[in-house]
């Protein structure tokens, strides 16, 4: 078989790799509070046995089969049922809750590992001839459904894994552009940069398990994009393998051949064709990396700060600001012995209370700087003066080193709190400046409404990042344990928020696409026309709807349809 | 009639408005060595008279024409020579030696003012349903083709003037963001930002005679680029009239919901839809804008200063380096009493020489630097050392200013030039650092080529602009005196410049767009799969081909039939 690594078929990342409690003494305490989980009961997985799932046999004819494997050889080719089942979701929660329940409605009849783009290449054609379906496949890191096959689906569906393809091809030194397989995963591709002394600048939550062509076709955005753009801007070329040739876009600054093919490619969730190879843009590695941290005693002074910190002269590489609550949880998630926690139960805590904060509402901020000793210095010195013109307090470099160092296991948390019965998940969205505090007052109101409605106890929390001179990402986190039907209680929490975001003038995502999870918010979104352009494109790009059919843009257009597709 | 003004319809610009070299001692012996015209000799305007023009007669029908005039009112539609001579071209080279030789093959049948984005809607409706063409059309400024009916468009042809939309609407000024109608010229549109304290920090070539709605339409770039980035980043918000609807983007700073319509919509040219608003990111007017000038001994050490400023920390919001020739070109249209030339014969030029400078090489550079004090002074520090260490001089801030004050006036030159039977324009491209030497090369030995082949004294020359982390555009700008068919001497040289362009890996135009002009070599940038995509966009968003047909991408996808179209 092939040596592809996937993370785990029922959770996130690799096996022997779980959150722990233990060491951090305020977890427990939180959970309780905050969803009224009690750590000290016994408890056990609840995900069934693999042996005890029932996974639908493949589909595929054994004349196709035996035509796919010409292709690749045998070994790179599997219709087993736990690689089928790795390949039929991603990790949003809704995932993990079915395939942990085995809700197996639809899963790939063939799991297929091209070597190459000529062999990505046949593939593709042998599909169109046979009229089945091409769901390409990087890390399985995506959280909005754009991985699993309809469950209507009555085509042979194909998970082609673009995981042997992940080698960094060539760096151009002269112009910073580094040609990358599609199937290279960050922590992969990352390594070769570095070995050669770039960076690509590109640090998603998902880094550590997703790959340069799910970037791309996500749309994603990194930890540094306000030093390093989102993928959008680090994309400069692309390769895309479609019905009897390839796209073939090459690696160009900035050019006004529009409407811009490139960027139609950005975000298409395998709907244009198949990505195997993205020229990126690449930094030289900076002599200087740093995050610090600050508190603000107020969720709005930390905004106001973030907004004027990206209209100033400063020009940090990470704005983040994280609300009461996440600020809570970031307390409850540190170690005992050092990070954040100490600091507060020790004199800062002290300091801040006799300045009059109320400190179980303050805000923790961290801000990146990137870039020579006197860039750095220099915009640190600006970030300072409107943090305190803001009325934060800088708290130094250490809780911004344990940010960095953790920043890639929030998802581990949540299988933990599976294990409880707790549903978490995240929603995202970016909004102009003017409208991030109403948006996300209403975003809470509406959430806490929903937790009503279903009656839990939930928690919210939320932070911004990704400041752009406009307006910045806001990302929220919700969690709570069910106590019926978890999916669709949880369908409730997530349809208030989302629906918040359109109503208050943010998108239905900054950086986690649209799938089949937000494909009900996008006609509020782009309005109709906007819709009618997509489905254009699709349809004239993919006529037979051989690629990843029926995400981003379903078939109808209503919400009420398409969410009985989901 | 309406009061929106104009541009010449014989060249750019106002009436009364014109290139004099009197008081620019050093262009008559410049043009006489470049290529070889003697301003002594007595010239007269080589322009037919408007009254000898044979004006081809309107073909729109009574009915439909009082279907228009029911929507806009008799005021504002208007079948009258002069006003659809006026929509018939831009102001290419080809399209000046056209119009003044009363090459008129089709002219639009009527041009018509609508009031705002309801009538413009009800004449996207009208033409739909009487299968009527429309060619929206802004400041008319447009060089690649992109405003004229096809020769063969049997029929009626709409040109849809967006003059009357040209308020801003309103601004958020917690966002920064503005609302302006599509149809707003550059100055206009500038002015009223001032007002308010903001700037939009585009400033394309063609500012004065510019539509925000047309530079997203051609997907255009600004000289401080570096800083506020391209319309591309600048245009956050869209409304687009459709049939039946308006496509309504709302203003995001950034989104996954990918493939983005708001790129679709970007260097359309029109063949998507009537572009009525944009929602632009503007900017607090910075404490500071200046922009110093430079010298460089070559070519190549200015364009390799330029990289390393791309890749410091400095942050500059204008890079611009001039070739030899060009620079010589900048120190003959400059006058005695100030500005360059004075520069040169004075101290300076005795002080390069000792230096062991060529100075009839040397390359001018300006660079720019917004913000506040203390930005700027540490910008140009930062620069200063870069140029020092490429083996530049700084020439203070006197050419900067006087660049600064007559940015916008070259393109009267070419008028002037005409007048002399000579032919003048410009090709830009953008490439790879590594990339950009080697086409630069290419693209001057190609051209010389081509003036040998059509037996001509041809001048070019060129400037490196907009620089990006991997790459930069580089502009030229030729010119010859042509001894037969202008037009057919033209397409020689430029066909030698374009395809230089792409066979040394540079994009047909970084910010030109692509019409008609550029639509040759479009396959060959994008590849054939591309214009397959952007040629299925467009049948399925415009089935009747209502909107500007034939431009970007032609009916069929080869040279020989595509410039059969020209």
């Amino acid at each position: 078989m092939t040596d592809v690594k996937h993370m785990k078929w029922w959770g996130w990342g690799l096996e022997g790799i779980a959150f722990h409690h233990e060491n951090k003494p305020g977890f427990a305490p939180f959970l309780k509070s905050a969803v009224g989980v009690d750590l000290s009961l016994p408890t056990e997985p609840t995900s069934m046995a693999f042996e005890d799932l029932d996974v639908p046999a493949s589909r595929a004819s054994d004349a196709f089969l035996t035509a796919l494997t010409g292709i690749v050889g045998a070994t790179y080719l599997t219709t087993n049922d736990m690689d089928r089942v790795i390949h039929t979701f991603g990790k949003s929660i809704r995932d993990l809750l079915r395939v942990r329940a085995g809700d197996l409605a639809r899963v790939p009849d063939v799991v297929i590992y091209p070597a190459d783009e000529a062999e990505v290449q046949d593939i593709v054609d042998a599909a169109v001839e046979a009229d089945a379906v091409i769901i390409p496949f990087g890390g399985g890191s995506n959280i909005v459904g754009s991985l699993e096959p309809l469950a209507t689906e009555e085509r042979t569906v194909i998970s082609l894994d673009l995981g042997r393809l992940n080698r960094v091809l060539d760096i151009d030194e002269g112009s910073g552009l580094a040609r990358i397989q599609a199937g290279a995963q960050g922590p992969d591709l990352e390594a070769e940069l570095t070995k050669a002394g770039w960076t690509i600048g590109h640090f998603p939550d998902s880094f550590t398990h997703s790959t340069v062509g799910g970037w791309v076709a996500t749309r994603s955005s990194g930890m540094q994009s306000d030093k390093y753009g989102d993928i959008a801007d680090i994309a400069k070329g692309l390769r895309v393998v479609r019905p009897g040739g390839v796209l073939v876009i090459r690696a160009i600054p900035s050019a006004s051949t529009g409407p811009s093919v490139r960027e139609m490619i950005l975000g298409s969730e395998g709907r244009l064709g198949v990505i195997t190879e993205v020229t990126v843009q690449v930094h030289r590695i900076p002599a200087n990396r740093e995050i610090l941290a600050y508190l603000y005693p107020t969720w709005r002074a930390g905004l106001a700060a973030m907004q004027a910190i990206s209209e100033s002269d400063a020009s940090p590489s990470v704005t983040r600001v994280s609300d009461g609550n996440e600020t809570v949880f970031s307390f409850a998630t540190s170690k005992a012995s050092k990070g954040l926690s100490s600091l507060v139960t020790k004199g800062l805590g002290v300091f801040l209370k006799a300045k009059g904060w109320d400190t179980t509402k303050m805000c923790l901020s961290f801000v990146g700087y990137e870039g020579g000793d006197e860039l750095v210095s220099r915009n640190q010195k600006l970030v300072a003066s409107i943090v305190k013109k803001h009325g934060g307090v800088s708290v130094g470099k250490g809780p911004g080193v344990l940010y960095d160092q953790k920043k890639f296991d929030t998802p581990y948390i949540r299988d933990f709190f599976l294990d409880f019965g707790g549903s978490a998940d995240v929603s995202e969205t970016a909004a102009p400046w003017s409208k991030l505090l109403p948006l996300y007052t209403d975003v809470i109101a509406s959430a806490n409404r929903a937790f009503d409605e279903i009656g839990v106890k939930g928690w919210i929390m939320a932070h911004m990042s990704h400041s752009y001179h406009s307006g910045a990402c806001l990302y929220f986190t919700f969690a709570f344990v069910s106590t019926g039907d978890a999916i669709a209680q949880y369908d409730v929490v997530k349809t208030a928020i989302q629906q918040a975001f359109i109503t208050n003038g943010g998108t239905v995502s900054h950086h986690h696409g649209v799938g089949l999870e937000h494909a009900p918010w996008l006609e509020e979104d782009i309005s109709s026309e906007g819709i009618a352009m997509m489905r254009g494109l699709f349809d004239a790009a993919d006529p037979k709807g051989t690629f990843n059919p029926g995400k981003v843009v379903l078939g109808s257009t209503t919400k009420v349809e398409q969410s009985a597709l989901g």
